[in-house]
């Protein structure tokens, strides 16, 4: 039966072209969620002087566009949706979930409640025989923890599709873990910790369990604290394997605008909606100039080599503009642009999960239309 | 990490006790959901006189109620909420949902879409050598069907908990089938249809899927047709499989006050808060009224022998005020009393799934309810 679900999309395939072009926008459909509740106040944004860009069209059709929006200060210059996708559809961020779990918890560093220079083994005992027990939690955020971890995709046994499985993001096979945090404790070490850059989804998931550990709340909970504060119009969505454990590595669905709002939090310098402190103005320097000397940026994609580093769950090409970003295959991003005070947002779902030509295209759209419209 | 979540609950405990007392009001955070949007036209309710009932709070909590509310004509005269239940959560109704079909489905018989006399495989090839191959669509509609079909709760291998793994409800095992339609064509005959009452929940996701074929839409998306015309006031929430198939036989989630207005709605012969005819009055008159001569009621409760009957996913007791209802497992009921013109819907999370003696406690606090309340 249709009604647009994909009529042979099974447990396993909904992640993939074509399926995705529907299940990003019905996740609740696929997986279990967690709602996590919009508040009263509402970040209110204006409607600006349109910004027309030569064969913007084209180019959001050939990137499998759902949804572009892009905000100079608080004005919406340019917005589109696409795929049946409409203002009120909460959308599957993917890995841009990595920079929304940073915001939460940036609070809990500046508050003293977690060290991130104390090993992860501190907080959560169930990882010390892993790779990230002797970890530090600013390894974890920074993608340096040397953790050996398949990514093979057509591979069954590698460690991206256990890990999916355990997750309750596919179909779980004969001698999965049954759950996020055991299938977390089991990867073992590979090397030494903050030598090397290695993009790892585990990082960002054991940063939930410290999370968890150190709060005694789980973190759709603690998202649940930030998203009235930040100013949320709509309702978002998380993902919980068969434990109720977040995937916050990521399992985040959002709206289109909210995506948006949650850039423009880090140029209001963390103050939300409700007038909060809600990110911690030492996290927000910190994403955008923090170092960690001497790590080896080789595992970047080319072009971010030369100057792009990775910091805090953000990506950070290097420019000039000082721009940094979150971004989750199949397309999904948020572009912050410090230096014109623009956020564009764009989510997708691409052909491919992970697709160099296709990351560099979109790059240049999002740092285009970031300058473009400064003017 | 609890925030209410019990931290010992799995995806093969959240059904039973004391996890169901939290698991029935979240289910979208314990498996894949499809929602139901109400509409704009809500079905207005009055307050009425209150009812006092002696006892009646010790009642409740001896049966582990979550909700209860009492309805003569439209006037709310008793309600009561406990358990942290509110008046916007939806919970789950378990077999209830049988009698939600029952309703979405009656429009197609009366419309000449499905007719009751036709056997199932005429509608759904995939069932042909099945037990509900040659069954007639009325034989599935009054559990009659002669399906072999094992209720053993602690086997794993039984029906009913492979019927639960091929809808999600349970962890899958190796040899599961993959979808609810692919366990119901697994499904033998047990001898001859017809003769003899065997409630089995397979009936009923048997005519979700006649219904899915005969109008080439989803099951959801029906529900989703009928409910803005009943006139409810929340969202209701479906539980699909792997594949988005409604589990119809018991998936269905709704609030308090939507299960009475669904019980209103018998009453009001039929015609919803828009003023449509949405369940057709000779379907009111046949779940009241209809007969199946000759079938051996030996399976219902040993109570309702003498009088009672099963027709078109609705329970009658026979007696004189000609009440029918709905029933699911640990305590879920809306009850209709014609005489009296008064809904009583109970739900509730109680220890054990199929309790005789619960059974018969709820039934006559119901009954009295309903002629209380007249008065």
């Amino acid at each position: 039966m249709s009604d647009g679900r994909p009529v042979d999309m099974t447990a396993d395939s909904w992640q993939e072209h074509p399926h995705n072009r529907w299940a990003y926008q019905h996740i609740d459909e696929v997986l279990r969620t967690v709602t996590i509740a919009h508040g009263a106040t509402v970040l209110e944004l204006f409607q600006g002087e349109p910004l027309e860009v030569d064969g913007l069209d084209d180019e959001l059709e050939a990137s499998s566009t759902d949804g572009l929006v892009v905000l100079r200060g608080r004005e919406v210059v340019l917005e589109r949706y696409l795929n049946g996708m409409t203002p009120g559809t909460p959308h599957l961020l993917q890995s841009v979930t990595k920079s929304m779990l940073s915001a939460v918890f940036s609070p809990f560093v500046a508050g003293g409640l977690i060290d991130v220079l104390a090993p992860v083994g501190a907080y959560v005992p169930e990882l010390r025989a892993s790779a990230f027990g002797d970890a530090l939690v600013q390894h974890a955020l920074d993608m340096t923890v040397a953790v050996a971890y398949d990514e093979t995709y057509d591979d069954p046994d590698s460690d991206v599709n256990r890990h999916d499985r355990a997750s309750g993001w596919k179909a779980p096979r004969p001698g999965d873990a049954g759950s996020i945090p055991e299938f977390l404790a089991s990867l073992p070490t590979n090397g030494e910790h903050g030598r090397r850059w290695q993009y790892c989804s585990a990082n960002t998931d054991v940063l939930a369990w410290v999370l968890e550990n150190v709060t005694g709340r789980r973190f759709t909970d603690l998202w649940g604290d930030f998203w009235p504060r930040l100013g949320a119009e709509h309702d978002a969505l998380m993902t919980v394997d068969a434990d109720g454990f977040s995937l916050a590595s990521g399992g985040g669905c959002v709206t289109l605008r909210d995506l948006a709002r949650f850039g423009r939090l880090f140029l209001e310098r963390g103050q939300g909606a409700t007038g909060d402190q809600i990110v911690p103005e030492a996290w927000v320097d910190d994403i955008r100039w923090g170092v960690s000397p001497g790590v080896d940026y080789s595992g970047l994609p080319e072009s971010m080599q030369a100057h792009g580093s990775y910091r805090d769950q953000f990506w950070r090409p290097g420019d000039d503009h000082g721009c940094f970003f979150g971004v989750g295959i199949y397309g999904q991003y948020v572009w912050v642009n410090p230096a014109t005070d623009v956020v564009v947002a764009k989510l997708s779902s691409l052909p491919h999960a992970d697709d160099t030509e296709a990351f560099e295209t979109t790059r240049t759209l999002l740092d285009r239309l970031s300058t473009l419209s400064a003017g």
